[in-house]
């Protein structure tokens, strides 16, 4: 399937409510594909089903704090430079690439390269939302190697790394990033057919996309978006949403540390009163009075209070109406090992997680 | 000619001593390469001046800060893959390895890479000395492209930089090296052989070598060793030497900070006063009643006062009495372009370099 100029905000919309609160802003990956597709350039999206077991798939993607992209903008060439890397320690060329995760930079950056190389996308990825560390994939919970990675700069730099440990692969990925300026491109975890199969999140790019729709038609008039938003939610593996907590946003405690975007939000809800969100780029615990609201694995979006367009982190204002919304993750990313790689411990919170109720569980 | 086991020690102490306290202990850098002669390998060490001008040339040498050496010893394969990874980026083999900068370890990494894959080692170098960073090398300043450079740690871990600005290679080596605990093996500046003969400093191998020589037969009883060791290096492109401040150590104040060993020493002279030595690794500047004896580019070796005997500076200790020996570096080391490398503005001094004057100068 061809992605229709059409498909694009919705697409980046629905990316940005998945990537937690990360991912980057989906109005620049919009623009970024946009710009391909008015040129001329094809992008075909390929559902993982139906790929064969010996292609090879090499995804793409960037990282860093989102706070420093909207100063840094790309130069255009990074990512396809970083999958060359990979392609070169491999000799072999990628038959196509994929996310690593959904959200509104990273689901478009593997679509950019696909433009440009006149490979297709694989509809899936390895976080089935945005998570902050790159050993934070179902593709290394199921086995898949992490590299060889390629990284580049917008200055033409290229690192490649052939490291077996995945978190000492996000160690060293992270320093070079942090000493590239605070982002930069990466290709990692190139897979066979077969390993895409095995362990990615399906149909997430898909998915997104509905999103996107559901919440344009419902803008225009016809339905409330959040009823909309659940009820479509509840039709796919990620079989449960609700919206858990709703006011006005009376805090926004950011830093860029560490080649991260770190800090809390709180909302203030009058009767209800506040909602603390901490987030390490992505949203990983909401909590009032105490109680968990919502904590990692699950998806915690901040939406617009009217119109559940998403608000990633480094885009909260104080005074922004907003309504939290907690999405359940599909059950590939809810099994012990998954909880060890990106459950509450692996962001050093004490609480267990319990899955996020759906209002009819 | 084959490196004879006799000679090692030899080399490794004068390698200390032009290392200007820094470029690691020479008893490791000995041990190393003992280990590989007596395992029946041979070393073959050649003249730059007798290299085929389309040779291919990898030098490879040890980065980090010194003071971690001493506690995080090498496997041994770590600079043969940080090498092998530069040649799989070349799509060619080496046909020589080199010395990056004299030092006892740096001096004698090459030699056990030389053993193991069987190819000879250059007797030249970029720095005449040791320097703390990358781009302070003659090959830099001469126009040889640092990258491909290959960095490995002891776990198995290998990076590979494409980077074409120097110092930024530097920047980005330097990161890796910090979070790979501290110390890391590499190989960078692969040239041809026509390249060796322009942009190196020659027979600094030799010279080590005869260094060492000089000192063990004064220790023997024949001879004041500093005068030996000035006498000898008046007539090499060393060509001055001088013994500019003796007495007791009184303090070492010395950091590991940013990936290098930090500090300054302290020396009582009595009626001559305090002389104090600032080091980052190696030693910049040693000043004296509010002048200076001698600034980088020129070598300050820290020598035991009746021995002559190189102390680097992760194992200056209270009380040791020293002398302190400056050497004036050759002239492929001064040039303005040099000076702008690795003078005293390169280190953030203000003083201006004045070449070390002999005593008949």
């Amino acid at each position: 399937m061809d992605l229709a100029i059409e498909d694009v905000d919705d697409l980046c919309v629905g990316a940005a409510l998945l990537g937690a609160g990360g991912g980057g802003d989906p109005y620049i990956g919009g623009l970024i594909v946009k710009r391909e597709l008015a040129a001329g350039r094809r992008i075909r999206i390929v559902d993982p089903d139906d790929l064969a077991d010996d292609r090879l798939v090499i995804p793409t993607a960037m990282m860093g704090a989102p706070t420093v992209l909207l100063e840094k903008i790309p130069s255009g060439e990074e990512p396809i430079r970083a999958l060359q890397a990979v392609e070169a320690q491999l000799g072999r060329t990628a038959d196509a690439t994929m996310p690593t995760e959904v959200g509104g930079i990273n689901s478009t950056i593997p679509l950019f390269v696909a433009a440009r190389l006149g490979i297709p996308v694989v509809d899936a990825d390895g976080q089935g939302r945005a998570f902050p560390e790159l050993q934070m994939e179902t593709f290394a919970i199921l086995g898949v190697a992490g590299t060889p990675m390629g990284i580049a700069d917008e200055k033409g730099d290229v690192a490649t790394l052939s490291i077996e440990d995945h978190h000492r692969m996000e160690w060293i990925a992270r320093g070079i990033t942090i000493r590239f300026g605070g982002t930069a491109y990466f290709a990692n975890y190139p897979m066979s057919g077969a390993e895409v199969k095995r362990s990615s999140v399906k149909h997430t790019l898909t998915l997104a996309t509905r999103i996107g729709g559901i919440l344009r038609t419902a803008r225009s008039g016809r339905r409330d978006p959040f009823e909309a938003l659940t009820e479509f939610l509840a039709t796919t593996h990620y079989s449960a949403a609700r919206r858990v907590f709703s006011g006005k946003i009376v805090d926004v405690d950011r830093q860029t540390r560490e080649g991260f975007t770190l800090g809390a939000t709180t909302i203030d809800g009058g009767p209800d009163g506040r909602c603390t969100i901490d987030f390490q780029n992505e949203n990983l615990v909401a909590r009032a009075d105490g109680e968990v609201l919502a904590i990692v694995p699950d998806i915690i979006a901040v939406l617009d209070a009217e119109t559940a367009l998403p608000i990633t982190n480094e885009t909260l204002r104080y005074g922004q109406r907003v309504a939290v919304l907690a999405i359940r993750v599909p059950e590939i990313m809810r099994s012990p090992a998954a909880l060890k790689q990106f459950g509450p411990a692996a962001f050093g919170l004490a609480e267990t997680y319990v899955p996020l109720a759906a209002d009819g569980d």
